[in-house]
């Protein structure tokens, strides 16, 4: 249950997010499909693919649903994915309608659609948590900013600067990042077995319209092999825990200079009880470089094979998660770190 | 719980290893760390720096010991790791030999040598299975070597092999891997507050030998800021998983071929009844690349800033534990999968 | 001269990319740089912060000056970076105005800047070249879109599609690839010794303004110790050739199959002269799996210390280019590739 | 011809490393692919499979032959690799035995052998390296190894340790990485068209043991597509590297503190004469981050596909040469900077 300190049950403390973890829980992951699949129905009623009863059966079915998730842990391990099990299920509890539940669809429009259900709320949670912490470090700056500090480039003493300089560097790459966070538009992944929507005939495009529509989604091609998105996405979240794994890694510095800085809260030692270590600086450095690492595998998921590829797209399973909850670490570390700063410059300056 | 796939409801069930996953649960790390404060008094007390009634209280307090998890939780959030507050509990647990409890260690010595005790059985688990893949590997060859095959280099038909040459190329790194994984000296950590052991005095080396002995580990000085053997151990395992990605990634192309492999199990489709899909296979690739990844992070761990870094140690926490489990799935995906081979070298041959 | 295949005497030949290369030379490197200096002295007389006079005199030299290469090197060897000792010797070329060179700038302004203003027209050539292969896949598409093809899901056959939806998802990402090339807005990078341009005091800002309009580079605040632009950069290179693996791997696995396609050109083997491999793709997929990789690095060079990291940025140095050439001889190789298509879709079909 | 810092006309002076760089140039890589071709030769002629007297007229030619770069250029352009045009050149520069060059061999054989030929000096050149800095180190821990210095955890102040502590933790792991640099058994590659050298029958096996033994090599099996050794090789690399990181990131956080050392030499800024920058130390750490990053590429390259892959060896090609480099600059800077250490400690300990 803690192969990831994510997920630990006392590392989470330090390294978790809770309300970014609850994003990525089984049950989400379930409701989002379940969401998927009722909206299907429904759109796929409006446009005569299905009948109309069938889809209130399928959106009835969806609400009530509880899945047995043992037999969905011993389906994926045999198909590699999650939906044909969870769709026999589902079928199973729809009654006579059951036939036409993700009529079209294949397992990754529903996975890869969960996903961008999901994300969607994160990003804006992510944009929220900058605009937090960019308030408090101008504060800091109305109060603060005036009050010189030594300038260090190649970690030498350069020039001296203000504490206004050392904010704005920190603080000026948030705009961007929060204006790329509200503006990305996800995109409803459907395409059928192999991208083609061969089970809608004439009336994929329409159908795929309603469901983006619906599901509140950008409504686009199939991207089942195209994942530039995803790649967008996870850089996006890499160059945001970068910054604050600059701010970080500065508070570390600044702390060991000793006159610079003054934090409250941090953390104790076992065996040195006057330390005081500036412990939420130095894991924003770590959740920097781990995003800076696990970037690398969403790259190299974007070689897929053919029409969808097995590899590539499990690849991306294993990273884009705790890519989103280490970003989610990082901005509320960041955020008490903030809160924590009781000065900036020399004491007596 | 579940931003990783290995410890994910039903993710787990493909990408997850249970009797590996059991080695990083915070119960068998909190159990490995009483195990080095036990051997820690007992050592002590051997060399007359503890009392031998207060080791002995010490040991007992170790056995029947239940941490406070929240409590500890809000501790590593706060102090960056769980120690000062198990500790903490552990001295309370204790009685009037609580002050002797941890005499002269500091966290790393106790996390890391916790890391040592359960790596250890890990590494001969691993060897066991590399044995078991090969045993069946050397049975397919036994009763299918002599067939012909289609020898491919850079994808295309190149001449004729066997498919004993096929089998060898996939069996013949696991000697070394073996001899590897069975000769490691995983270490003792054991260096105090800042590596020198400074409260130990003269009788230092002696208190570390004995604890070494008694854990069962390599007495070596400490190595807090030196992490060498971590990437040794991680780069082992990397080459493992890239060895069985290469057996995956082969089995996936004959797979496609048609006519050079015949698998029993495999994996359904939500859309198409008639799929049989070499999940293992293609998952066996996705694991290799996974750890390929990962290993970057290790490396780059190794900057260790001074006496001991917690930004370094930090993202060592983050990526190794799940390149073990990564490691476990994929030995466990290979020997299922070379268990369904049932045919290898076309079928008329 | 060839610890890196993109500059060596034989394996440039598949790997390089002359057109792309000539932009990281230390010639158009130099060449930048001066135009930068040239372009500060000219924005600095606008502004009287300098003589008109000693802006023509700078501009004079700037355009005739010879760089003596062997001093930058055992400059660069000692002081990091090869400007003090580039204006150093400008400043001997350029007589009494001199002193004037270089005035309020540091070394970062004129090497980020140098990047800047060769990167901008990499971004154009390259969106020029994807334009070039979207037209010959658009072509093919024309002539073999119709033909069907069997759609493969997991490496294995799916259901059937036709030529066009293959070259429709290998097509598709290059819309947004070229847009976000040609809108890009390549910053200039201009704030003294520690980001505050202090030497210009209450004209630093209309220099700035001034400076960038003559670079064409958009005028922003410093950025020297925040790399997100780098890292959008260099993501969206690594999007653009993972992109294009894809479309390798693809032809590769198609060329396995043997109906699938035909493909003139390729390459021989030294030991079987029947073999014609389909080079250029497999080469895609490396270029893919290159770039991939170098990603993390640009990620890790986020975390710069204080107001300038030497470590971070001489990192980006040892990565950067070889990200824009690998980029370079992706596109070329694709180009090549898509023009060696002969068929796709079964001969008789 | 710049694309890679270490290849460059200027950063090299900082980044490379001529005599490491030495033999990766085009011209040593075909020395030792003449190397190979000529000592195949004497063994196959002394199994008997070609004449003695072929076997003098090529190890004649060998000795003579001027390659055809540009030729060598075009070909690697078309085949991915340079070997089928080097043979033709070979062949032609031998006469009435040109026939019998390369007999039974392929290109990878030589490709991978000459590399092997090349890596073994080079792991000498690296542990000769070493010593040279651990005595260096030592001789510091003889002169200054009492004086105090404040031991530091987490960037913080922790307890008073000394000098020849400090010099420990650097030096500690060089012999451990000496003895596995001088203990690598380097083996022949020779494995024919797939691995099965079926042009020899059945005196494979002795010529592959002539041949070692005439290289200096290890006599192994084929390792064509089992490429643990070069893992394992780029690991001891990026170990090295990681270590010597951890020393120029020890020495910047000195430099930075004030009294602790005192460094001669150094670089200048072009923008403050003040400044003495530890422009080594931070290289040590870039060039560190540069390889941890590199070894991801190596690990994603044993994912081989069948009997060779021409994508996974290829990004290889593209990567190892440069972390053998890396390895050397970090070396020699780390050598340079320990022959500048002038005090450690405080200046009036």
């Amino acid at each position: 249950m803690s192969a990831t300190a994510f997920d630990h049950p006392f590392l989470s403390g330090l390294l978790g997010d809770e309300e970014i973890s609850a994003y990525f829980t089984a049950e989400a992951d379930i409701r989002a499909m379940l969401q998927f699949e009722a909206a299907l129905a429904r759109a796929e009623a409006a446009h005569d693919v299905i009948a109309r009863p069938a889809a209130e059966a399928i959106s009835a079915a969806c609400t009530s649903f509880a899945a047995d998730i043992p037999a969905l842990r011993a389906a994926t391990a045999r198909d590699g994915v999650v939906i044909p099990e969870l769709v026999r299920q589902l079928r199973a509890a729809t009654g006579e309608a059951g036939p036409h539940v993700h009529t079209g669809a294949t397992s990754q429009d529903v996975i890869d659609t969960s996903l961008m259900l999901r994300l969607k709320p994160v990003a804006f949670i992510f944009a929220a948590r900058l605009t937090a912490i960019e308030v408090k470090l101008a504060a800091l700056e109305a109060s603060l900013g005036a009050k010189p500090l030594m300038g260090r480039t190649r970690m030498q003493a350069a020039i001296p600067i203000t504490v206004a300089d050392r904010l704005h560097a920190w603080r000026t790459p948030f705009d961007g990042y929060r204006e790329k966070l509200t503006e990305l538009r996800f995109p409803l992944q459907f395409g059928g077995a192999a991208g083609t929507l061969e089970k809608l005939g004439g009336k994929a495009a329409a159908v795929r319209g309603s469901l983006a529509q619906e599901l509140g989604l950008a409504d686009l091609p199939q991207w089942q092999s195209q994942r530039a998105f995803i790649a967008e996405f996870a850089g996006l979240l890499s160059v945001v825990t970068g910054s604050l794994g600059k701010f970080g890694q500065d508070i570390a510095l600044m702390s060991q200079a000793g006159d610079e800085i003054a934090l409250s809260g941090g953390g104790g030692s076992s065996a040195m009880a006057h330390k005081q270590n500036p412990v939420a600086a130095e894991t924003l450095v770590a959740l920097a470089r781990f995003n800076a690492t696990q970037i690398s595998a969403i790259h190299q998921s974007m070689v897929h094979e053919q029409e969808r590829s097995g590899a590539a797209w499990t690849l991306e399973w294993l990273v884009l998660p705790q890519m989103v909850v280490a970003t989610g670490a990082a901005l509320r570390l960041s955020r008490e770190l903030a809160d924590n700063i009781q000065r900036l410059g020399a004491a007596n300056s």
